[in-house]
This record gives structure tokens, C-alpha cells and sequence, in this order.
């Protein structure tokens, strides 16, 4: 039987190219498969159909948004997830999800290698064959762009030679990375790191300092899902479309870093992602208020874990399906809701309410009332520091 | 001898009140000690002649501003800390160093014990003591609005009947404590934590929606340490003070948020802190841009725990010691400069340069130049992903 | 209604003079609750009488070593639990489950208030009252020993004079705590912590250096629990029991060390625990063997803060909780036998095979029939070292 | 100028023959280096000779054992490095060591090149490459078993076909490295992970179980150092070599354990590290009785990244420096005796003495003298279970 090569398809002139391109370096068919998580452009029908346009043998198109949202986006949000305390981890979330379904159009189809546009120096690559490994260990990964040294130029004159209908011409000077947790973008000028970012590269978001109006939004969280937007019930993908726009036209969620690859480079990096950071900025808050304190210390250092591991490829792993049960045990009381101002490029909370609150207004207040036994503290205070005290002693003596 | 007790005074009604009250109560002799931390408000020598005035034995006061910045913010901002990635330590970093002028005075003067105004079911509590027992554990310590249900109320009566030569008139509604480094402040209506902060609470910081002309800033870093804005030198007292300025005129540096206490309860806090967020945020950028992955992964663990120890009180113990010294590590390369925009309440970097930057453009980029070897990648994602893979075949047979 | 207080009942001297002690001190009544965590000595029939005898209006007695070795002892061995790396919990594990009896006590007789015989410079006062309080947090707490500053020198007068029928003459040098998972001893001698401990500290293990022949066991795991011993299936109390034996008789689990109290101090201790040291070496190796990497090196710091919780009091935290889950989870796999050696003081794990084995003869083996491809290597270590390398350029540069 | 390669040489077969493969190979001369970090056999000069006779252009030896002892071993116990808590690093610690040396020559003798015997599925692999990486990244390497697929057969064939004066008759069945740190062996049959080790495995210990008289020894610390045996003063070499010695009769520091290797393969080892096992144990107990417990804590994962960092081969690495800090700034106290028994396979403490102790006598005791103020306990166990029971509160009422 011939070699069957599913490919993770966009429906741009890279991976349109790589149809016929892969079926003559492997002298097989391919298959390719295209995955809606939300980076909007066209639709996926349109998409289909220039696969078989360009000779794919099968194309399969799936709309994964709502899976997205529910399996991938939230559990970051969970997670708290900001690579370096600032990437929501956009496209290393994405990858495992279309891994997920590269892996079931393989078996559905009869694949035997699986093939990517990633190149050899990123992330992604990485997240695709770490996350093929896991699901699938028999299949064969080619990675044209870094195993065989393809690029846009040969793409375009592979792409002329052959008449495929393709439109060549259009060129962004970005190299762009977008899905519904948000947009990333590089770019020639901004790999100089002095170089400040302008307006057009951004398109999730509005310019932050334009004058409008605020926004206020209140989030219903249930068990650390998010649940519902000023009072209507919606799923998790319905919410993070919502604030999308809603935090987006207040320019929300701009970020613009160095960043440590896990391939040992540093690079510059755009991020958007006006939703994952209202809802990330809510979440921790309505943690702070339901979450016990050395339980929340301790998370500290698992959404730090989860965080680089996810970054690093390692989605399906063993770790992150332990760290995921330390977190979805610490998400059982993360109930209530978090009122937000949108306004300004910030997403701020302003008021929390909770009936999983630990927060006592009898423990807190300096009013009457005080529930708190002040005499307790005395004792408290001397054992607490009772170790340093005994150092300091000693240090004193020496 | 008679006792002679050590008071960290401030100036105002309640520990003025406990001059007379302290010599009363210990039959012994009061010394006055206030330390200027950039709290602003009355000039020291008025402060130094009220304390006389209301009975003390002697009166001690410091102009501390430029220790606290180089040995107490810097530190903090060369550790990232953000207690519960929010708070920048305001109060705790001030605690340690008003303890260590306490007891330079206690050794001078020949105090034996020494007295604050905390109450028992804050932090502050803690830090005074836990340091007090570190720099000299033969002092004890007198705390009356614990030890002696003190109160607001009492003070102004027994004001009244000793007239002493205070203006116990003046209330503010809100609790504050505010050193250079920021602002905290608790109030009545703030108690319940749904109510959003009105704009009378702030003081550092004006209105961050109002219409204004962005202002941009570049600070300059010599390993770790701020040295300079726009290429002024300057010293670190200086910088944070300027930042205050410019960085509180556009808004930054506003924090609404539900805290752990030590002590065990939940508290809802507002902070502001303009020149700290924008200090640790440039420092953070220029780490992503001079610090190796691993030690900036590591230092993450380091960071948090300083900001916890610090915040429970124990800036002098043995740990805070050998994490000073894992972070003054870690900073050897910390230089260089960092532009930022302050506007609409946000503190945003758009340019970093180095001398000892670890991003390189030759390996970074994509275009012409790339120094980077490609073919690498494939047994990097081979093995980096293997422990998974074999992992996930055991399962799959399982 | 009067008052009834549920007390923690040994059956000695000390618990039983505090029935008639504590029915004087509160003028209300006593329920006696004694607990077998495998302690050993007399028989529940023979302490219940004995509690009534002194005055109790209630007396339990509860048989818990199957539930103390199920859900206290196996949980600390798949957390590999040795605080300090040496101490395995033995009084930190039994003091939860007799807090959950007392408990139900308090419920089922309506007690209100709870007596337990610690000191108040001890581990176990804390023990005792952090459960307390989250089993129950209405229950009020006397602690004789630390809120009366009952000694046991009072306890013999009060017995002699309240003609109590307890024989007060037979007191032990040390200071002893037993139960199924270990034997704890400290002495007076042994507070000078360059004495060596005398052979008649010991009581579960004989002296290690006696000639004898070795004991040779294989221990069967399911999913982290032990479920057989050398190809019999037993309940793990059956197993710890019957590890208690062979391995004490070995002279297996002697353990002598100074130990960080909770309370701020440090101590002397010597404990014994043959058991508990053969099922966490055989655990951890079986470990090695099925446990992934990343999983197994983030397990560690998860089975420290385990350890340092149990030992802190905070069994029944949300922490805790929350670890647990990731543990359960890591134990999924840990399925397999393992051969130990038990002789001369020392378990040594001579051999282990697991269906869910990670260990591959294919992969390890430099003998024909290796499936390990070394051209993976190259790119492997050149991109792993790839951050040191640009850091090490930087610095030669600098 | 033709290529100059640098080789590793341990003037055994494999590295003996490369001298005159690796000149064919690359046109160019080799430079052979052997060091001498205490692995015995024969003497420098009997090996310097052997290079030269092989054809090598210069032969360096080194006489590095005061330098491993005290720049390489010291460090690793100050860590109490046992990766995976059993491993204590051998050949991890010697990798760096020789790779300075091998860089100096280089440096000496215009080396462009440098050349290895690992293996491409081991960790030495990476120690060597990532050592040179960052201590000249300008170097070459190359590594024949690997990267020609070089095999002891074909190097046999190669000295026979050469005449090369070397004996290829000898051959262990087992795969050693020793060094004074101690010894590794893995071997055919225990490639089966069930097989227990047979006796002829081990050189550097006794049979542990062999009746004899126990070995008594006073270890003596300053400041984490070493610094005499029973009251002699030796520098860190002559202890490590003595306590291998007398540790070592008595069959101390035999270890067998599956383990996890950086390129992603479990693997199975059996080490001795008879010094190496008595000082990390005596170490730790003095850091037990000197070390203040917050930091104690901390340094366990400190301690544990420092293990992982060097066995994954990263020693000359920024992360690694930093540590480093932290440890020495935690090693100023830890001073003082620690007196153990060696014997039947076992080091143990039995008894410490220190200047800069932190274990009060005072404080522990239970006797009369007690210092320890009980009557503070109770607030502070209240306020340290104050979250747990808030939390307890709220699980309940839901």
C-alpha cells in the first residue's frame, strides 16, 4: 500500500503547496486536515475544497472551537497559565488539539506519516510530534520547512510551476499565529527588541489609549469554569468570543516580550489576547477570595509547572495530567462572580462575591463586630519567628 | 534603672497618646522614634518637638529615605516581588527597616523595651517583632492596642484628660499606611468586597481614564540596580521618587485586591504604587532579555518565596540571607536600559538594549543571516519528548 | 446541660487521672475515647474498664489498624514520607485518625468540648487541635498539660489521693509514642545530642549487628498500595504487621536525628520504623521503575510539602487535598513486584519487574538488539546546552 | 595549520586506538589528556607513554585529585547531591572537571577539535559537550563511538591491523567508570532489571553482610568543608580517600537502582560511593542540628535542582552558579563534629557537637530548666490552623 501523509492544513499557500509537494517527495496521497479554533479567515467549506483543488486524495474539515474553548482554553485559564508571568500560551495550546484530530484523520484514513509547516528553530514543532508521539507512536512526522529546507520562495515558484490555484501575491510582513485565545505576531523590524511595535500590527485589539467608554462585564464562575457574562448563561467558547470584542475594543491583552524558546534562543514576540487576560485576571481574583492560602501558595508553583510544560510540548504527558488533578481538586469552590472594568487596555476587577468565599467581614473589620481574638496573636507571633530568633542568637554569639 | 521604653512614633494621635500612656503604664521613660520612610507629611523636626512636647524622654528621628531605597525596595524589585502576583510589599518592606533604627536607639539610649501601635490581627505585628527578636531578642516588646485593647476612642479621651497638644479632630475614614515605595489603604465600605473603590481613596495616583499626553521613560539598570532615567544618573531614592511622580500622573500602579494574611484571615486591600510596578516591570523585561532560561525558571520559585518570607515577616532569617544571595547572583548581568510608556494606568515596555543581552538576532531571526542550524531540531524533539512517548505506549498497552 | 468532655484515652496513668481531673475542672462529665493504631499492650476490653473505673461516663474503644494502616500509613509510603528525609511521620499519621474518632465521639454523646495530653511545646498539640478544628470547629480544646501545667507528678498525687485503682509506680525513662507505622523515643540521656542511643531504647528492632541470616521478601504493588508479600494477598495492615516483624527482627528502620519541631525548636529523636522504611524503599524503587521523569522529579517536591504539612497538623487541609489527588494520580501505573533483601540493619531492593515497567531492555541495552538511534544525540545535546552556551559567550565577552 | 584534535584519553584500549583513527580521520594530530581524578589503576607516566606511543603529537597528564576532591565533591555533599535521593553524581562530577582540563590543552596546544568516547545514548555525552560548549564554544567535537559509529570490535580490529602496543586480550564483562567519588557499573545480565547483583560486581566495598569489628570515626565540618578525620587535619582528598577506605571495609555506599538518563531511557545501575555515602550522611545531620528550619526546607529543593542540573550536564551553567550561592551562603554555620558507626553496610550519625548548634538543650528539654514558655502555644496553633478551619467551615456549610 502506498504511503498515506495526512497534513495539518491551513488553507494558505504554504500548506496548499505542500499537497502536491509532499505526494511527490513520498510518492503517496495526501490527506489533509484543517481545524477552525477560532483564528476566523475563511470558511471551512472554501478551505476544503482548494485542498482537493490542489490534489489532496481526502480533506477533512472540524470545527473546533467549542472544544477548544472547553478543553484547552479553560483548563489554562485554570492554570492561570502566563508563560514568563505574561503568555497566555496561545498556539501551545492549539497544537495538541489539532494533533488530536491529525491523529484520528490517520486512523480514519489509513496514515502513515503526519506532516507539519512548522520550522526547525520554534516551539511548534515541538508540540506537534511531542503530542504525536504521545497519541499515536507509529506514525512518521516530515516537517518540510525544516526537513527538507522548504521555503516561501520555492512554495510560490512550486505553486506557478504546477498552475495551482493559488493566489501568490499576497504577502504580510508578519509572520502571524491566531486562534480564539488570542494572536501572535513576528515581524522583520521588531527582531530588533529596541523597536517599538505600531499600530497595524495589532487586530484583536483597538489602540488602548483611544477615548471611549468603559465596559463593565461581570463573570460567572462555577467550579473554575466560566459560566456566564452579565447574568446570561453561555458556554466557555460563547464567553471568550464575547470578551474577545469586549475587551478587545478596549485594547485589553497586549503583550510585547522576550521570550525563552524552548528550542535554547530567545525571541521578540507580539501577543493579543484580550479574553484570556480579562479571564485569567478574574480568575485569580476569585481564587484569592475561595482558594486557602497555603493551598494557593502551593499553586503558585503548579500553574508555574503547567505553564512551561505545556509551552514546551508536553501537553500529553504524565505530568501535566497529574498536575491537572492537583488543579481540578483546587477548582472545586472557585464559585462566583468577578465584576470587571474593561477601559483603558486593563481588564480590573472591582468587586467579587462569593458563596464559597473565604473571606470573613467578621474576621476582617475593624468595625464592632470583630470576630478575631486579638490575644491569640501574641504567642503566635513569638513561636512563628521563634526559629529566626534562635539563629539570630547564634549568629550574635559568633 | 526604670524601663525605658523604645516607641516607633509617627507623629500622630495614637502614638503620641502613648507617650504619656506608656510612661504610665511602665512607670518608666519614653524615647520617641520616628523614621522618615518618604511618607511625606510633617517635616521631621516638627514631629521631633511634638513627642517631647507630649512627654518623651528623648526623641530620635531619621531621614531613612535613601537606605530604604537602595537596601529595601531594590532588593524587592530585584526579586520581582508581587505577593500573590500583585502586592508590591509596601508596608513589609518598611517594617524591617523602622526595627533596625529601633533598636540602634534601644542601644543608645538604654531602652529595654520597645512598643509599636499594631494591632494583633495584621502582619505589621510580625514584622516588628519577628525583626526586633532577630536584631535583639533581649528586648521586650509592648504593643498596647493588642496587649492592652487600645483603642482610637480611649486615646482621644485620655488626650483630652492629660491635654495634650494634639488635634484629635482630624479622622480619616480610611486606614493607610504609605512609604516611598507605595500606599495601602483599608476602609469601611471597602469591607465588603463587592463595593468597588471610589477615587477619594487614591492619593499617589490620579485618575487613570482621565484624557492626557502619554509620558515615556527610559530607566537604565547596572547589574540589577536602577542608575539612571532618560540617562540622567541618579540615585535609587531619586528614581523612585520621580517614578512616582510621572508613573502616578498617568494613573499606574492601582491594586484592588483580596489578600492571605499571616495571621489567617482574608483582608481586601487597595495599593498604589506607581514607581514600584513600573520598576519591576522594566526589571522583569530586562531579566527576560539577560538571564539564561533555567535560572530565570528557578529564580520564578526564588522570587515567590522572598515576596511570602517578606511579607510574613522575616526579612532578617537565614532563608531571606541565601535567597539574597541566589538573586544578587542572578543579577550580575542585569544591565542595561528599558523604555516604557506610562499612560492610561499602564507602565508598558516598547524597547530594551544590553550590553550582556542573551537574545541574538543572528539566531532569532528569519531572514537572511538565521545562524541557527535546523537540522538539530529533529533529535532535540526526539529525545526531548521520549520519556512521554514510551510513557504513552505503556499506557496504550495498559 | 452540663458540660461533656471527650478525652483521648491511652489507658496510663496520665489519661486516667485526667477523667476525675477534668469531670473537677469543668464540673461536667468524661467520655473516654481509646484508639488502637496498633500500639500493642493491653487489650480495648481491659482500658474501657478501666476508664470507667476511674470515673468516665462514656468509655469507646475503637479498633482502627486496618483503617489507620488503609488510609493514613499507605498514603505517607506513596508519598514517600520521611520529613527531613529521614522521619516517617509516625505520630503526625495516627493523630488525624484518632482526632476523626474523638470526633464522632463528640456527636455521638454530645460532647462539646475535646482533652488531649499533649504539651504545649510538642508537634502533637497541633496535630490534635488544626483536626480538631476543621472536623469540627465548634468544639472547645483543654490541654491539661499546657493550659493547667499538669505534670505527672501531680497526676500521682492526685491519684493516691483520689484512691484511683492505677498503679502509679512503673515509669519508663523515656518518653515513648507507638503505633502500627513506627516507635518513637525520646530520653534524658539523649538530650545531649553527642550521646550515642543505648540499646535499650529499642523495642521494634533488634540490634542490627547480631549475626543472622537474611530474610529475603517480595512485596506486590496495585496502583501504589501493597497488596501481597511474597505471592499472599493481604490487607496492608496484614502487610505493614508482618514488615514490622521480619524487618524489625533484621533491625531494619533505626533512625537517630535532630528534627525542626512546627513549635519553633529543634529536638533529639530516635525512632524505629522497619516497616515504614521497607515499603518506602521497595515503593520508591518501584517508582523509579514506572514513573515517568518529569513526573517523577516534580513528585519530589509534591512529596516534601506533603510531608512537612502531615507533620505540621494540616492533615485535613484543602492542601493537602489537593496533593493527594495529584499523587493518586501518579500512582496509577505503580503496579509490580519488588525483591528486597531485608538483613543487617538495611532492605535492599534486589530486583523489580512491572507489567507497566518504563525500563526498556531495547532502549538500555548496548547489546545487539539496541533501539536507541545515537544520531538523535547530537542535535539533542547541542540544543539542550544551547542556553549555557550563548550565556557562556556572553560572559567571555563581558 | 591542520586540525589539532584534543582527546580525552584514559590510555585503555578504546581511547589508545583513537588516537591513530582519529589522525586518519581528520588529517590532523592528536593531543591526548588524561586526568587522574583518583579512578586508580596505572600510574600517569605509564600512560603518558602509551599516548605517545599510539601516535599522539603531545600527551598532558594531570594530577587533578586535590582539585576534584575539593572544587567538584565538596560542592556535590554541600548539595547532599543523591539524584533521585540515591545516585550521588560520579561521573557527573568528573565530566566538568576533565573538560576544563581538555579546553586548557586545547587552549595550550592550539586544539581546534575535541573528541570523547561517549556513547550517544548516555548522559557523559552531554556532560562533555555541554562543559565545552560553555567553556569554549569555539571548539569542535567529536565523539567516534557516536558519531562514526566506532565500536570496541572494530577498535580491536584497528590495533591489530596497526601493531599498536597495546594488550586488547583483557575484557571485563561489565561497563565501569570510577573516580574518587566512588563507581559505576552496568553490566550484561543486570540489564534484566529482576536479577540481583552477584558479588564480583563490587571493588570499592566489602561484603556488608562478612562478620567484623565496626569502624568508628569523628568527621569534623568547617563551614561545610571537611576538614579532619578524628581529630587529624586532611585536606578533602585525603578524607574522601581514608573514609572510602575504612567506609568501604566495611561495606558502605552499595547502591542498585533504576534510574532516569537525560536522553529519556531508564536505565539500571549499580554504584559504591562508600565516602561519598558516610559524608553526605554526616552532612546532613549537621546541617540538621545548625541550619534554621525555613531555610533547611528550602534548600531540600535547592538541593534537589543542583542534583538534576549537574547530572543533566549542565555544572559550568548560570542557574547552576546561582545555586551555588545559595548554598554557600547556607554552609557559614554548618560547623562542628559528627561522630558515626561504619559498619555492615551502614553509615550512622550517633552523635554531633557544634559551636554554631541550634538545638537548645534549654529549650528541648523536658527536665527541669525547661526555658520553652508553653502558655504561648495555644495562639499559636489557633492562628496557624486559622485558614484550614475558615475553609473547613465553608466545605461544610456547602
Amino acid at each position: 500500500m502506498s504511503e498515506r501523509v495526512v497534513l495539518a492544513y491551513s488553507g494558505g499557500l504554504d500548506t496548499s503547496v505542500a499537497i502536491p509537494y509532499l505526494a511527490e517527495q513520498t510518492g503517496g496521497e495526501v490527506i489533509a486536515v484543517a481545524v477552525d479554533v477560532g483564528q476566523g479567515g475563511e470558511d471551512l467549506e472554501t478551505i476544503r475544497k482548494r485542498a482537493l483543488a490542489c490534489g489532496a486524495a481526502e480533506a477533512v474539515v472540524v470545527d473546533a472551537r467549542e472544544e477548544f474553548a472547553a478543553d484547552f482554553c479553560v483548563p489554562a485559564m485554570q492554570a492561570n497559565a502566563l508563560y514568563m508571568d505574561r503568555y497566555p500560551l496561545l498556539s501551545a495550546l492549539s497544537r495538541p488539539l489539532i494533533v488530536k484530530h491529525l491523529v484520528a484523520a490517520a486512523e480514519q484514513f489509513g496514515g502513515t506519516t503526519v506532516s507539519h509547516g512548522c520550522t526547525g528553530k520554534g516551539n511548534d514543532q515541538v508540540r506537534f510530534e511531542a503530542g504525536l508521539s504521545a497519541l499515536n507512536p507509529d506514525l512518521k512526522v516530515i516537517a518540510p520547512a525544516r526537513d527538507f529546507a522548504w521555503t516561501r520562495d520555492k512554495a510560490i515558484a512550486f505553486a506557478e510551476d504546477k498552475g495551482l490555484p493559488i493566489d501568490v501575491s499576497a504577502k504580510s510582513p508578519y509572520s502571524i499565529d491566531q486562534n480564539l485565545w488570542g494572536r501572535a505576531v513576528e515581524t522583520g523590524y521588531l527582531e530588533d527588541i529596541w523597536n517599538a511595535p505600531e499600530e497595524d500590527v495589532y487586530d484583536y485589539t483597538a489602540d488602548p489609549s483611544a477615548q471611549r467608554e468603559p465596559d463593565e462585564v461581570v463573570i460567572t464562575f462555577a467550579s473554575g469554569v466560566p459560566v456566564a457574562l452579565d447574568g446570561r448563561s453561555l458556554t466557555p467558547y460563547q464567553i471568550i468570543e464575547e470578551l474577545n470584542r469586549r475587551a478587545g475594543a478596549q485594547g485589553v491583552g497586549r503583550i510585547d516580550m522576550v521570550e525563552d524558546r524552548l528550542v535554547g534562543i530567545k525571541s521578540r514576540e507580539i501577543y493579543e489576547a484580550p479574553a484570556a487576560i480579562a479571564l485569567i485576571t478574574a480568575h485569580m481574583e476569585l481564587e484569592n477570595v475561595t482558594v486557602e492560602r497555603d493551598l494557593a501558595r502551593f499553586k503558585r508553583s503548579v500553574d508555574q509547572r503547567w505553564g512551561e510544560l505545556v509551552y514546551d510540548g508536553l501537553w500529553f504527558s504524565p505530568l501535566k495530567e497529574a498536575l491537572d488533578a492537583f488543579i481540578a481538586d483546587a477548582q472545586k469552590h472557585v464559585s462566583g462572580d468577578v465584576r470587571m472594568t474593561l477601559h483603558g487596555g486593563r481588564a480590573v476587577v472591582t468587586g467579587r462575591r462569593s458563596d464559597a468565599s473565604l473571606y470573613s467581614y467578621d474576621l476582617a473589620t475593624y468595625d464592632t463586630g470583630d470576630a478575631f481574638d486579638q490575644s491569640l496573636a501574641k504567642g503566635f507571633v513569638e513561636l512563628w519567628s521563634l526559629p529566626s530568633k534562635i539563629a539570630a542568637k547564634r549568629d550574635r554569639e559568633a
